[in-house]
């Protein structure tokens, strides 16, 4: 990694033939590659966390000046127990996971000696733009060499401090691999986004990773694709036969976990016939909670009869506007609603695409549901909390995406990967097929460990069938 | 399918309530509108045909005025034998391919009762803007309600009385089925293009198919994303071990095909031990087929010294243009390249990342070629012409993508997908996991036909063996 002053241009210059570089290493390079940064980290703690706590003195400066929040100052502080642990294990975590690249994902025989195939390969240049988390740095050069693709770094100034003695640390550990240094480059240059964000000729793809301004600003301003979301309103829409127990258990979770998550729960949508039973438990467990509720007419009135009268003289009228607000706080908006095609309509034009929930026991309404909803996860029986990438099995994320094309959902390693179509023959040239000439076979290559029939499968069962006896 | 000549904005958001209620048909409800829109423009080709003889004339008046070329014209008749039946056959052939949707790709479990899916679903509203060639339309259609999305289809003036008779006869056809009207629109206001672009809260891919102005007008244009390809500069590398005639009969089928094809040959680089050798005989070929040469200047001299002088008399020097041109017409640039990695930085630097190929004999060079270049499909001996969905399999496509996220190449109906990752559980919840909860699972579920280990594998093949026998 470099940290660098140079020019937005000569960046993505630098990075794009990095990235051309890196995209051929073999996976034994990229791992040892990562293998060397964790332990130059793990050797240098001290140094970083030097540099971590001129940035926490600084913070509290602005914080005690009230231009910074103290939630954003805990953010930042690398020194807590475990933390400096945690951001070291991630690195051998995505070591460790199967190598996305050059996997062929299918082959098709064209004709004799033709065959074509799909092989992943890197995206190329990804330019990255995080806020203040200073351990995310080490997190996301992990993820762009394990998936072979250069990432240009923009940090936000709270950590300049970490972040820079981060980026040196992996940059004398890369000096030492195969892995060409430009392949990771920290920005240090200010007001360099805007340009940066303009450089679709070398840069492939943008993550900006921060609050909704950021994300907003960067995919009004992008000529580069942009990967993630802005808003994160999540719902889960109640039904009348789910268990009270169950359901309180869930809402809970998925609205007081976490509420700054962007996976937390913001709007729970309730079936007429839940209003009065199963609705006010799970309200009485909010409030408790210390999570404010804003009601519709028909919730508000079923919840005053049903709860006891402190309870009740805590729940709020809702207004239109709660209805398509991320709270990222403990307040969570009620709305009732007559049928599942209005919910899954409500959802459909007041969620923000990224997790929504339904909870029955009814298996043909949850199948509606999951198919009639259009975001990028949907759930039955569990909570929004659980869209997340280490959660999914993904080792780690590069965050969540609501785009509605490439990557959907928590982006792993997969996300970070595109595919290239290769196509190997002899000599067969296009103008000797169709009209009275050769037939293209296209016939699917399957992989001789999978069963071709129903046949071969019941020999797979019956061998399993005699191991286990 | 509407006619509509409603605002973009009202046109939008018809096409998403459209894309909604399509997204849930069942696959047989989705082929039996394919099946009905073919019969429709079956039995109405008379009338589709009188309405394509007003475009023909009016485009010929255009051709006779030099307002239009007579490549065009003929692009625009459905009448030459074979092309209405061919049209109709691609809506079959379309219909008859595997649903691309509610496939489930990946299962994980992530703890017990929590199964994680991934399904593939439509991307949702395509914004479809086309030139002249009327058949485009009906295959269009029917790739996307194969797929389930809702279309919003711009065509070229030239067409427009044959568009028109077309859009009203799939409109008559889809309202005897499940599929909803608006799921298709044609529109014909005039100037909307740029204004459609800007609705990315209700259309989500944009898809060009036409010349590079038209595509570039878009990408610059449009805040949604734009899949496709501006410039199609493909090369060939052609190493001396790879024996002469082959050579030949790959590059005169690359270059010569069809000119006009973004897929065709416009670089040819040549290792500098094949220039005397390898390369005079193509050149004579190509020059045989009225392709101008433009050479650099080793390529040049050794073609002077080679070839007879009434053909050496046809050769022309390159510009440092000529290498950075589509030239869409029987015009090749040829350059001499001392290396395979010169190769490689040279098409990196100078193609389209649409198609470029390697010929040679040796593995190892053609492995390095494969995996070094970064276009979206890479071809070992074999034409740069090969490059297109029926080719590869796709039964058809709607384009060919330059693009590095999302589809790459050809695109067919995989290629029109998402997905959306589906969990159902029973009341687990997010706070349970982690530090001194529960530990996930994260268990990758396969499908029960597939070998888990190379012990199964074996027995597959025993079994194989003992069938074969």
């Amino acid at each position: 990694m470099s940290l660098t002053n140079a020019t937005p241009l000569e960046v993505a210059k630098a990075a794009q033939v990095g990235s051309r570089r890196l995209a051929v290493l073999s996976t034994d390079e990229r791992n040892a590659a990562l293998t060397a940064i964790h332990k130059a980290l793990a050797d240098a703690k001290d140094e970083v966390l030097a540099a971590n706590k001129q940035d926490l003195e600084d913070a509290n400066k602005a914080a005690a000046g009230g231009t910074l929040s103290q939630s954003l100052v805990k953010r930042l502080d690398l020194g807590k127990p475990g933390k400096y642990e945690d951001m070291l294990q991630g690195i051998l975590d995505v070591r460790d996971l199967e190598d996305p690249i050059n996997k062929t994902t299918a082959r098709t025989l064209l004709d004799d000696n033709l065959v074509l195939s799909r092989v992943t390969c890197p995206i190329g240049v990804l330019l990255i733009i995080f806020e203040a988390r200073p351990e995310v740095i080490a997190n996301i050069s992990a993820l762009a060499i394990k998936s072979g693709n250069a990432a240009i770094l923009k940090g936000g100034r709270e950590s300049s401090h970490s972040f820079a003695a981060i980026a040196s640390i992996i940059s004398r550990a890369l000096s030492t691999t195969s892995v060409p240094s430009d392949c990771l480059q920290l920005v240090q240059t200010r007001d360099v986004i805007a340009d940066l964000l303009k450089l679709d000729s070398y840069i492939d793809l943008c993550i900006p990773r921060g609050g909704n301004e950021l994300v907003r600003y960067v995919k009004t301003t992008a000529s580069i694709p942009v990967l993630g979301h802005a808003d994160g309103i999540c719902s889960t829409y109640l039904c009348a036969d789910y268990p009270a127990e169950k359901a309180v258990k869930i809402i809970v979770d998925a609205k007081v976990s976490y509420p700054a998550g962007c996976n937390a729960l913001e709007q729970l949508l309730v079936a007429e016939d839940a209003l009065t039973t199963t609705l006010p438990p799970i309200a009485e467990a909010l409030l408790a909670k210390g999570v404010s509720l804003r009601c519709d007419a028909p919730s508000l009135s079923a919840l005053k009869s049903s709860l006891p009268p402190h309870s009740a003289a805590l729940l709020q009228p809702a207004t239109d506007a709660d209805y398509t607000t991320e709270f990222l706080d403990l307040v969570l908006a009620v709305k009732s609603i007559p049928s599942l095609d209005a919910a899954i309509a409500h959802i459909n034009t007041h969620s923000s695409h990224h997790t929504d929930a339904i909870l029955t026991l009814d298996a043909s309404r949850a199948q509606t549901f999951l198919s009639g909803v259009d975001s990028s996860s949907v759930y039955w029986n569990t909570s929004t909390r659980m869209a997340d990438g280490q959660r999914y099995g993904f080792g780690t994320e590069v965050g969540i995406s609501t785009n509605k094309i490439h990557s959907r959902g928590p982006v792993g390693l997969e996300g970070l990967t595109i595919y290239k179509w290769v196509l190997v023959g002899d000599a067969q040239v296009s103008a000797e097929y169709g009209a009275g000439g050769k037939r293209w076979r296209h016939e699917v290559l399957v992989d001789e460990g999978v069963a071709r029939n129903e046949e071969e499968r019941e020999v797979l069962r019956k061998f399993r069938a005699g191991k286990a006896n």
